[in-house]
């Protein structure tokens, strides 16, 4: 089963990193790499991954998922992404978005009329895309599957991995990354957050940084 | 404020990426990532990043961290990363690990006779160095500071968030991030997790694959 992440410069590293080390973990499972040219891809924030292929040499992926952060703007256009993710969700088993990933989809066409979810600052733009935003965490709608923002990657990367090889085995790689999380605080989301935690989040420009 | 995460042929990259993330994110923090030579390091998965400086040329961070992975053992024998993780050790105001990073430390000599964690299957090898290990999530002795198994870099990333640019701030980078995490099954300690999983990765060879 191969399962390939796209990755853009502007990715947001852990929205892509922690989908796949829940993936490669599990048995069975090849993840790949891929971006419009393959080599080096920057964050914009001094990280960077490799990517080992084009994305020409990926065609027929199982899985395939979108991370966000801000360089995700700059493919709303249209282009290679969005046209690649387009072409490869016509033969994938499962087709995943990761925070602002959920607009890449969007703009493929792909989540129109369907239940997703986004970054939370996101979803007033996902929603302007005709999709019906959840404000869950993890949301599976059909073969396609979105996550929250950043963080929530390792979540849906999970539930998803789930489906792919069984509960159990999904289990393993669970206790083996040891993902039983304490969050310092209670401030992972707008609803729980100090006030003036998230009013300082709404006041900032963009999402996702 | 300089923050320094070394990485290794065979790091684990949520390791790193997961406090990456929360650390570049904070205000007036900036993450270099380091290795023994600059250039592309490999996890043995298929994954990379990008070091973009040697050793040599990080001499003072404020804040060192060591991630684990499988390649971590070739490091424990000693050599240029176990003694450049003593040597800014000295100047450093924090010296963090997550996961089997603890070990690095310990084999540098930093940990002896401290309160550590580390991934749950590497807490008795961590124990022969001389380390009082906790059964904890996070812990902080001094200026030292642990994670427990992959994921657990997140949490220790944000609790020392909090005490080097203050609460408020690293609540934000958590809110940012979307960090509520909802976990699909209670199976990530060894506490918890279902008895045939936890038998499963007790038989495996090693920790932190």
């Amino acid at each position: 089963m191969q399962v390939a992440i796209v990755v853009f410069e502007g990715v947001t590293l852990l929205d892509a990193v922690g989908p796949y080390h829940v993936w490669r973990s599990l048995p069975g499972v090849e993840v790949v790499w891929v971006a419009e040219r393959p080599g080096v891809v920057g964050d914009g924030r001094g990280g960077a991954v490799v990517a080992e292929y084009g994305l020409e040499e990926v065609a027929r992926p199982d899985v395939v998922c979108v991370p966000g952060g801000p360089g995700q703007e700059a493919l709303m256009g249209g282009g290679a992404v969005v046209d690649w993710v387009r072409a490869v969700d016509e033969g994938s088993a499962w087709t995943v978005s990761v925070c602002t990933g959920a607009l890449v989809l969007a703009a493929a066409g792909l989540l129109e009329g369907r239940r997703a979810t986004t970054h939370w600052l996101a979803r007033g733009e996902l929603g302007a895309w005709g999709v019906r935003v959840v404000e869950e965490r993890v949301v599976f709608d059909g073969k396609y599957a979105s996550g929250a923002g950043v963080s929530a990657g390792i979540d849906v990367a999970l539930a998803l991995g789930g489906r792919l090889v069984g509960v159990e085995a999904a289990q393993r790689v669970q206790l083996m990354s040891e993902y039983d999380p304490a969050p310092p605080w209670d401030a992972g989301s707008p609803g729980r957050a100090p006030g003036s935690v998230v009013a300082w989040a709404r006041e900032r420009s963009r999402f996702c940084r």
